[in-house]
């Protein structure tokens, strides 16, 4: 990593909890131990965070060289110094572990240590065995410390939004250049006379969900972007925010495209949706489109330092609620309308602090969050319009460039 | 996931260690609770096992449609239920997430818990505070019941290696038709002057593990796997077993190509190693390639169920040490020589039960294992060779279906 975290905030925590350090146990998965330590390894191992502000890590001998070579840590020691293998046929590999975290500490003057609440249970109970204090900082102030991010971060953050772009595009043109099957328009080149009327024709095949994410994903690919889940959601799919979509698309249906990509060099997502409809999808995903766009401009106008998530949160319900539809703030219970939070921040995860919800507390310069309203019901299909911005002093600066259009178009 | 986990082992710990429930709280990068629940979601969730075999799933609102249709679970619950919402507003987002946890296992009479070593100490303090006993299994019982595969479980995996072999050759494909800078024979249309003698050069550019881990996911992709990391690692990079290469491919160097893809449905890993070289890598390069090649077929020729991983392990050491070449056993502080493992387990995890080193148990009809031997230094470059086989009665079916050849060709 090109930066050092400022883990000040976390050397408070140290103090004020009058402990001897702080300890990760994690894997590559973990994106406090990542921001903290300069370094991801696929495997499980330690970082320790010691009063004095050192990092100090604990890999394997495989990770060794990349560890030194490429984390931020004070330093690097290898699991061998402390007989790892010796220790694991004498007393079974998990309390073998124990034994080597417990030297490990002692070699770092570290009797007590806070750590996260993700930390496993099974090292700390085992630490605990050893008399080894361990206690839990449940406030997440890494996660706290991750919210603001620096210039840097917000650069790698932009990257990966820029090649979002270039796969949303992708999505896009294969939507509004595939046919129609049973329309006139379409080319008699590729009518397949067995297709549903409706369906979109790509290439003489039904286009799918499933072809479009390839797409996408190749797209991103190609940018050095990877990503695990890509949501093409058609008609009934659409309505359930998670659902990830599947089968044929259809003219004249909403269909929701959520593309959350991670560069595979820096890590940092970028997070985007839109929704589009060949076609005609009626007057009232029409206008549940516009209310949508409505509620993602009122929270936008809303966003600046200050301000909490909670009121941007409300923002978006005050114009959904207006429009008359139901949301989470009028019925916890629904399952049609606006049915999940406005946002959430986004860096090395894709979901992580500020919180754009009924609980989210102020919003501070650097934070990156998502602003995306979004309206649902089985019998419509979904709508949902998401950009991703920075939080800056006087309102907000949008990562995000590309057009917010129902119909799709060739970019 | 279209089979069902036998949890007997589970159930017989849970009633040996006379607790109430079983209870995994994780994400989607836990493969236990996934294994378990036949469920994933990208955010955390919560899967309680009770004593009577019962599966039951405690997840967002976002999540309870997918999740009842999806897992293999007796009932979900939503979150809402126990109404998260006011919870984490009264007690913040932790302890509102405890008192739900808390209500839940009300519900299914559970008053105490035995919990995976993984467990977030956060919950499991939270819970111990409101007298809810939560207890670690530390032998890993579920990771034991994982590693012995189905019928079910084994296709997915051989359909993973199956998209592994298409990316290998991809890749071996790349670096068999690329030009070689500086020689006679490569055609003068891609001739750039300013290369260096002996890159390797493909479409007038340089050919670098990039653009080789990029045209394997493309591959990978297009065959409905994903991967976050690729091997493409030549020279000097090779001997460093987890460095993931970087920078242009040359001729007469060992490239070590390792492609541990997962299948995007049913998160089966696959995983699979060659070791190429264009040109002429030099005499002792071909020797330990031979030396490598022997210890792979020595260790094939050991794997059937009844022999222990350290068996496996030392029959590998056994043809590496005869031929000169230090191993860790020799010397546990080895830089160069064979520095691994033989092998791991491959099922939802790339790395899992059971182990092929020197604490390696026995070995079971259904295992799913690598053989991976190879040996390193930076003065040669690396050699690995590995494949992916089921362990048998008598023996093991090899799931990987691609020829061992140091000689990179078009296939």
């Amino acid at each position: 990593m090109e930066f050092t975290a400022d883990l000040s905030a976390l050397i408070d925590v140290l103090a004020s909890d009058d402990v001897d350090g702080y300890l990760i146990d994690d894997d590559s998965t973990d994106s406090d131990q990542r921001y903290v330590s300069g370094f991801t390894a696929p495997d499980a191992y330690q970082t320790l965070v010691t009063p004095d502000g050192g990092v100090h890590l604990l890999v394997s001998g495989l990770e060794y060289g990349r560890a030194t070579a490429e984390s931020n840590a004070d330093s690097v020691t290898r699991r061998a110094s402390y007989d790892y293998q010796g220790l694991a046929a004498e007393h079974g590999p998990h309390e073998g572990k124990i034994r080597m975290l417990e030297s490990f500490l002692d070699d770092h003057d570290v009797g007590s240590v806070s750590v996260p609440r993700s930390f496993p249970t099974g090292t700390a109970d085992g630490l605990r065995d050893r008399d080894v204090s361990v206690s839990v900082e449940s406030e997440g102030v890494i996660e706290g410390i991750r919210a603001t991010k620096t210039e840097w971060e917000i650069e790698r953050i932009r990257g990966t939004q820029r090649a979002n772009e270039v796969a949303m595009a992708t999505a896009e043109r294969l939507i509004a250049e595939a046919d129609v099957a049973g329309s006139p328009a379409r080319s008699s080149a590729s009518a397949d006379e067995s297709l549903e009327s409706g369906v979109l024709v790509h290439d003489g095949e039904p286009l799918t969900s499933e072809r479009v994410k390839e797409e996408i994903e190749v797209a991103l690919l190609r940018h050095g972007c990877g990503l695990d889940e890509t949501i093409v959601a058609c008609g009934a799919d659409g309505a359930d925010p998670h659902d990830r979509g599947s089968g044929p698309l259809t003219a004249d249906d909403l269909i929701v495209v959520d593309i959350f990509p991670r560069d595979k060099e820096s890590g940092y997502f970028g997070d985007m949706t839109r929704t589009f409809a060949r076609g005609d999808p009626g007057e009232e995903a029409r206008r549940r489109y516009e209310v949508t766009e409505r509620a993602y401009e009122a929270a936008l106008e809303e966003v600046e330092a200050g301000v909490t998530g909670a009121d941007v949160h409300d923002a978006v319900c005050d114009v959904i609620e207006d429009a008359g539809y139901a949301t989470l703030r009028t019925d916890p219970s629904a399952s049609t309308g606006f049915i999940h939070s406005t946002g959430h921040g986004v860096g090395l995860d894709v979901h992580e602090q500020p919180s754009i919800s009924p609980v989210g507390g102020e919003l501070e310069a650097g934070h990156v969050i998502t602003i995306e309203p979004g309206i649902y019901d089985p019998a419509v299909g979904g709508v949902r319009i998401e950009d991703l911005v920075v939080v800056t002093e006087d309102g907000y600066e949008n990562l995000t460039e590309y057009p917010v259009d129902l119909e799709p178009v060739s970019r």
